[in-house]
């Protein structure tokens, strides 16, 4: 079988695309400034082609707040505010401010889960790791965003509490490395064409291209692991290991150097068998022990590598 | 003549290392935390064999809130607090925090100007550019630093408004790239020795080593050159073109690429002759810009090339 007879939607009439969900991840947010002055470019070339199925692309910003502070969030992760119960709980006191954003989000986007929501949402971030363009979804079976990420090459992972969650279909395009508060003009361009392939994949679909059945590169999420820490300040004590640092879904084996200590003592990997880590010395993960408290700060998410068929005979 | 024929100053007993005064520039701060727990150790062993002379090695982290909150500061930025106006004006209504650290670090380190000022401050910096060690002072003739710098084979350049000039000699010592935010091992232990070497110097010095006249590489600021801006908004409308990113200290020659801006058009360098830019895309220069409204956000500092002779004979 074919995508467009497993379809239930026949076409994908609203897209967003989403930059500025972390204020200092500067590659969507001039992405997204730039295409908000285009109104009737390149990026919606089908659209007057196929009057009886228009492509409407929302641009988004989706933080103006923490952009203009170049801080992740003001109060509050914002790409953790997409659960139903942020988004429909009732609130009392001093609301976070990302609170409030995602709310308006989702009634600009969503309602997340209702039939008026947009149908794909594609949310722009950057990232201090090595992971080049990665496209990170929460279903290995959605198969619009499977499809998507075949004609970008790309892979993917699950969780459900961002922004992307809002929308039908929806996915995060991350590109690394880059420092936050920083555009490199090559990660902006990467991120610019990666989004030009997902609109033209997207008016493909929606004139009728038929896609065959093909597999691609999925690494789903095995486990966090955090830095070694202080156990009274909770601070680290001990930075990416050279040896690993850059290597991003590459294979970490058994006795692998892990971390370095500040002291310059090796740490090793006691795991039994190999994993894939990625998102490896992300910045934004140092903080999260502080504001959590969990162990879970450093995502140097690991990773089972597998090969998913996306549409069966 | 020698330099110890030249020294006013026979002995360096009281230098001060500081790391955290830009709270998000992570090597320093940990180095500091590092050094604060070898109290007796390898960094200070020349204290016990020159008894007549020992040298006390102050660890200071001089942002602590800035640290805290993983940013570059609190209110206003600490490293440009340190002018005598600052330190010695008056002050009324609600002081921003810097302002007051600023102080507290001067009656720790200083006073400014005065005898009682500690001998040597070595400030730890990191940066985004591709700059590698590099040491930067406000003074090209003063030969303490310049041995220090001989002694690291390392650069320096003019300014003065920043913690190092508390001291009676003072420089900072910037390493990159690094994204704020980030501690990267390599840059660390960079960092470790740089500091290692700069205070085995101290010691040769205050044992009474002999140092020979010899040159040192030195660029001197020239101008700052700013990203190109929307001139409503203020927003950047150009990244560093790819051909110029990472390549600090690098000749920059007339219609070399100097910008990409985010509609993909190159902008050349336009001036009449080559120069070496460094601070390439640093990223707390991106906000100056909007905190102090000048053209002089963006340093790719350019700099001429100088040889400087700094002891004559």
């Amino acid at each position: 079988r074919t995508s467009r007879e497993n379809a239930k939607q026949s076409v994908l009439s609203r897209v967003a695309v989403c930059g500025g969900t972390h204020g200092n991840e500067l590659s969507g947010v001039y992405l997204v400034r730039e295409l908000l002055k285009v109104k009737k470019g390149v990026m919606e070339k089908e659209e007057e082609q196929e009057e009886e199925e228009p492509l409407s692309v929302l641009k988004v910003l989706s933080n103006p707040r923490a952009m203009q502070q170049c801080r992740r969030y003001v109060d509050t992760d914002l790409n953790r505010c997409f659960t139903h119960a942020t988004l429909n709980g009732l609130t009392s006191g001093t609301v976070p401010y990302e609170m409030i954003r995602s709310r308006e989000l989702n009634a600009m986007l969503g309602p997340k889960g209702r039939s008026g929501a947009v149908d794909l949402v594609c949310d722009l971030h950057n990232t201090t790791a090595n992971m080049g363009l990665c496209l990170i979804a929460y279903s290995d079976c959605d198969w619009i965003c499977l499809h998507i990420f075949r004609h970008l090459q790309a892979i993917s992972n699950k969780e459900s509490y961002s922004l992307d969650s809002v929308g039908k279909h929806g996915f995060a395009m991350e590109i690394g490395p880059q420092p936050h508060g920083v555009a490199r003009s090559t990660v902006y361009t990467a991120m610019k064409a990666g989004v030009q392939h997902m609109l033209d994949w997207v008016c493909f679909f929606n004139s009728g291209t038929l896609f065959e059945g093909e597999s691609v590169d999925v690494f789903t999420m095995i486990k966090h692991i955090d830095y070694p820490r202080d156990s009274e300040t909770r601070n680290i004590t001990a930075a990416v290991h050279p040896h690993l640092q850059d290597r991003d879904f590459c294979p970490l084996h058994p006795e692998d150097p892990l971390f370095q200590t500040f002291s310059g003592e090796t740490l090793r990997y006691k795991g039994n068998e190999p994993l894939y880590p990625f998102f490896i010395n992300e910045c934004a993960y140092y903080e999260k022990a502080f504001i959590e408290t969990t162990a879970a700060d450093w995502r140097e998410h690991t990773h089972t590598h597998t090969h998913t068929r996306y549409l069966s005979n």
